[in-house]
């Protein structure tokens, strides 16, 4: 073993008492076993410095993010977490970076009894691939293309906060330090809502996390499920530090922001006291913007309406930039 | 959809009629289904430019290699390939290299019914990750840490061409236009043997592909087994182009070249027929070149000797350079 190899043997092989996992890291490929009845969902997502992340980026905290995204895929399909592969790109191999990285990394992983099985590590500009395998009853994952017609569109949490640090970062606003702070822990730590996947499993019809943008990932479950979206904008939950900014600013972090890892469903209207139970029982606030429905008002996938019921989608759609 | 999306579902998105895909392309996570009894192996790539490919490489090329690398990791394992996920980071968005690269993949793809179930794209320095998904009768995977004491060692087809075609590149040597084509080939092209891992489920014990070079691979095997392999110099097949080197290139490219994607195995000295049958009947040429043995001539994994039973262990080392 090559002194590079051992040292990331050293940080990332770690034993694992998983059933399901029969072979894990040191061969050429890890093997699993599923169990019967059930359906794998897999999802795989690269965080790339420069693009997704700052250079100079916390190795731990992005050790932790790159699992975060990647959980957040799985709770968008109401999947139970199992496994993970890490592919790291790496320009150098610096003991105190791999330290840190895998201290993130494992922190969520064992919070969620994941187990990591593979991956490789390469020289090159940092960047970090992550393949992550959840297990799912056969038939009942939470789909983008199962929305229906007179569904309610449900969001988690509050949103804007990551875009909201990103617009103080790139200095068109001056956040108070406290404000700031906050807002930069949920865009550098953000919460995978794992357990409200899970829990809307049988609930909700279908279920996107927010990663590009309210606007923008609802329009993918509208269009996949061959519906208008029609949302207003006053019932969207947005994050407190959004309170002091202009309104075209707050609109753009709350509606067009992306990196913020909610999750945006839909449900029957039946559903809605076992969705507020869910939200009460599991500690996650989960709000009602709108209504699923065949296409009334024009070929636009998402419609946004103010309080009053006057249609703002087209300067919604003009925070693509945020993009 | 932004465009960049429309044009990368435009060569990626391809429909599938595989039953084991309950969900492909296009939603959070894909959901994939395996048979009963059955495993499922799971291997994970990374080319980056610069590090595995030269910045200007063809894109088509690019596309086979990448899932070639791949699928020779199911190979050693004996996985039969089913499902394969693709991470694209590209520093632009260029349509003659994605419908190029899309081509090279899905060539591949398709010869060996493997569906793309999903993958992302992102911007930034070129690289490609496959994460890649095969399946075996569960407990027969060719493990590294299965050799026995007494198994010959095979090696399948010719080495050292991908490591002569760059000592031509590096400008150390240089070759006959038509020698030159040929191993080049072998380095942008190579050849999973798919086949021949399935065929030795059963028959071989212990199994790895030659990606780091033979010395290297093979004390893989040794290692995780916990023994000794001893080898002779001369029985290693080497690639015809390797005739006129001079006898420490040649050593340095056969023993120690990376990029082969041939097979090295084990198995009783009982399964030669066997595995000779199994050779003819695939037409790829297997080569006993040495034994697996307990510890008994020091602490290196691997020993190599010359044709009069010489230790020459330390000179094959020192062609870690080229790992």
């Amino acid at each position: 073993m090559t002194p590079e190899f051992a040292l990331i043997d050293r940080y990332f092989n770690r034993p694992t008492h998983d059933p399901g996992v029969v072979l894990g890291i040191g061969d050429d490929c890890a093997l699993i076993r599923s169990k019967l009845g059930v359906e794998l969902a897999v999802s795989t997502d690269t965080l790339c410095s420069g693009t997704h992340f700052f250079p100079d980026a916390d190795a731990e905290k992005l050790g932790y993010k790159a699992l975060a995204v990647n959980l957040s895929d799985l709770a968008a399909m109401g999947a139970t977490p199992r496994f993970v592969m890490l592919s790291l790109t790496l320009p150098s191999i610096q003991d105190a970076w791999l330290e840190a990285f895998s201290r993130g990394f494992f922190a969520l992983a064992q919070r969620y009894n994941v187990a990591l099985i593979g991956g490789n590590t390469t020289r090159g500009p940092l960047s970090i691939s992550v393949t992550i395998f959840g297990e799912l009853p056969a038939g009942q994952g939470l789909r983008r293309d199962a929305a229906k017609a007179g569904d309610d569109i449900w969001v988690s949490g509050a949103l804007g906060a990551a875009s909201l640090a990103l617009l103080h970062h790139e200095a068109k606003i001056t956040l108070p330090p406290n404000v700031f702070r906050a807002v930069e822990a949920r865009r550098l730590l953000p919460t995978a809502r794992v357990e409200l996947g899970q829990a809307l499993l049988g609930a909700a019809n279908a279920a996107i996390d927010i990663s590009d943008g309210l606007v923008a990932d609802l329009g993918h479950v509208a269009e996949r499920s061959n519906l208008q979206a029609r949302i207003t904008r006053d019932e969207v939950p947005m994050h407190a530090g959004l309170l002091n900014l202009r309104a075209d600013q707050r609109d753009a972090c709350a509606l067009a922001g992306g990196d913020e890892y909610e999750l945006c469903f839909t449900a029957a209207d039946s559903a809605r006291r076992q969705i507020t139970m869910i939200s009460e029982q599991l500690g996650v606030a989960v709000t009602r913007i709108g209504t699923m429905q065949k296409h009334t008002e024009g070929k636009n996938s998402v419609i946004v309406v103010d309080g009053a019921g006057q249609d703002i989608t087209p300067s919604i759609r003009g925070f693509d930039h945020f993009q």
